[in-house]
């Protein structure tokens, strides 16, 4: 099931309520990405802690390991990795995309190579919905081409992202039929394609639309493109896709992007940035980005972020967190993944609190203006 | 301060309660190991929910990094790694002897090269007492020589013994006038040497017992020794030392070794085995041991443990973590290694509790046979 319901707008942005089968995500969203049936580094208590309401998991990845049996013995990835709110999977075709050369995409579906032990594989949009079936994921992606930017050196040309969106548009229309045959109870969702095109995005949009899918995502952002080409595109295509149903801007992205993309009008959003920029000591906070190996954070008792209410924030200080990083202790990762995923959930809070007030567009300047300002 | 009440005996097992600076212990107790300032990917809010009561940190590392200008500006240990309950420190000695080649040792102390950088360092009594000062542990442990059990295939005699127990004991000395000077408010514990040589043992007690120290460890076990060697001082020494002072045995062991240890009259353990094992997918349990990476716990939905109330076996499976195991997620050594943890806080809890029923050769016994009995 699926009930998306629209609180309010404001210009294009939207406050909005999804109802799914493992409960209520209050939107604009973002959700954390949980590749292997773990956001990394993060326990699932810390998550609901901090107030997530929505994870990924990963079709491609959670099929080669632990495999469908086991998750089907399981019920599903929700009692498998303990986490019994929502869940979104992908459709695995970004990450067979992914594996460039390893891959041999035709008209059925995508060959490839199991990156774990070699078997030979074959991805389509009816296996795609099969394995998210057995996922049970609360929203499940169609399968769909990951239209590239650029290939060595050479920048998709618009014929080329034509051929590419129709095949996806072709997928889209396979994929809804196996997933109605195999009677799934839960919500798919179409993905607009068509490169850096408006035409193709706008072609794309509207024969999806014919589908009467229960919501939309729009792809093929944020793959190695210039910063003004995505913004252009997420300009153009939220606001045209179906006023009553849920927007997902896939793989999206800095704090920036992400507001700009609730003005826009997207209602959803996922991004492995939180956890791999923690990973790598890069933190986010109101005032601006902080680099936790700069030789300057070795003395500071602060906080991360002295304005953040997280465990982290409430408990150590940017020297200490410089310390465990410069010894490769494996808490330094584990706190500021928390802190960078509860930067993420919170920043939603506050998008969707202005959006409850009316004051989105202030918020959005004043956001923008903080984290311009930077610390000492 | 250290006050140590005695609130029971049963054989030569001790049920006490040790008041220190930050807070009250109950022993007999398991200390986990936090290196450099924190018990490796464990959340300190996660080690106050098992209930661990007092924590390691290590002198010799956390001289290197952070160094202790950045321990005496937050003002000790504590804050710097948001642990507000007792620690204890290692004096250093057994990480330089750990340096082999690498270090020199003389009347004076011990040079080597940093690790770290290569830096020229020198560390004495009075250095280790001047660094524990800092570190503002609530029980600071003398600087001693580890005599090794055997050295590149020659096993250590007991001249060799006596010399490395002696230039100890004049250490001791040292520590105790230097401790006194820097006017510590903690309490300074003595290490018992002597190798696997009894009378060495006993020397070395009598004449630490003379410094009228407010407790007493016994150092130089779990050195590569073979197990009965061990056993045999473990259960010659514990008793023998003042019975209204607290008795650490340090760097053990295994849950049976722990058991031993406190029928032997021990009061106090640390050891990195838990987290260790955890982060090799080695679990600990009421029935055995588990290995993760085994196949057949690929598909078992049991916990590890079931009659564990540890937060990892509340919400996972064993299939769930050889699953994480197998992908290289960090979440699988740190769900581990809140098992193994809270396995042994929790032994503990139940040792204390047999003795404060009169029953703890009953439990013992039970103990022993409930590990060997293995599970299915």
């Amino acid at each position: 099931m699926l009930q998306f319901d629209l609180l309010a707008t404001e210009g294009q942005a939207r406050r909005g309520r999804l109802t799914l089968n493992h409960g209520v995500v209050e939107t604009p969203i973002f959700m954390p990405v949980g590749t292997y049936g773990t956001v990394k580094g993060v326990m699932p208590q810390s998550l609901e802690a901090m107030g997530a309401q929505i994870i990924l998991g990963n079709t491609f990845h959670l099929w080669l390991r632990p495999g469908l049996d086991i998750v089907q013995q399981f019920g599903g990835l929700h009692r498998f990795e303990a986490w019994p709110k929502p869940i979104l999977t992908d459709s695995g075709g970004f990450q067979v995309w992914s594996l460039g050369e390893m891959r041999k995409i035709s008209e059925e579906g995508v060959k490839f190579a199991s990156p774990v032990n070699g078997d030979k594989l074959f991805l389509t949009p009816e296996t795609s919905m099969q394995i998210q079936h057995v996922l049970n994921s609360d929203i499940v992606m169609q399968f769909d081409e990951c239209t590239p930017y650029e290939t060595q050196g050479h920048i998709t040309t618009e014929r080329e992202a034509r051929v590419s969106m129709e095949l996806s548009l072709r997928w889209a229309r396979r994929c809804l039929a196996e997933f109605n045959r195999l009677a799934n109870p839960n919500a798919l969702f179409g993905i607009v394609q068509g490169g850096m095109f408006e035409n193709l995005r706008d072609e794309s949009l509207a024969r999806l639309v014919e589908l009467d899918l229960p919501g939309y995502a729009i792809g093929g952002v944020s793959v190695g493109e210039p910063k003004e080409l995505m913004q252009r595109i997420v300009a153009h295509t939220p606001h045209r896709l179906p006023a009553h149903k849920p927007r997902y801007l896939m793989g999206v992205g800095t704090p920036e992007d992400i507001v700009e993309g609730v003005a826009a009008g997207v209602d959803m959003f996922d991004c492995v940035m939180p956890t791999r920029n923690a990973r790598n000591g890069h933190l986010f906070t109101r005032f601006g980005d902080l680099r936790l190996r700069n030789a300057r954070y070795k003395t500071d008792e602060r906080p991360v972020d002295e304005t953040c209410a997280c465990t982290t924030c409430g408990s150590v200080s940017r020297a200490y967190l410089h310390h465990l990083d410069r010894c490769g202790e494996m808490l330094g990762p584990m706190l500021a993944s928390v802190h960078n995923l509860h930067y993420y959930v919170n920043l939603m809070r506050e998008v969707r609190e202005a959006l409850d007030a009316g004051t989105f567009p202030a918020f959005a300047q004043r956001f923008a203006q903080d984290r311009r300002r930077g610390f000492d």
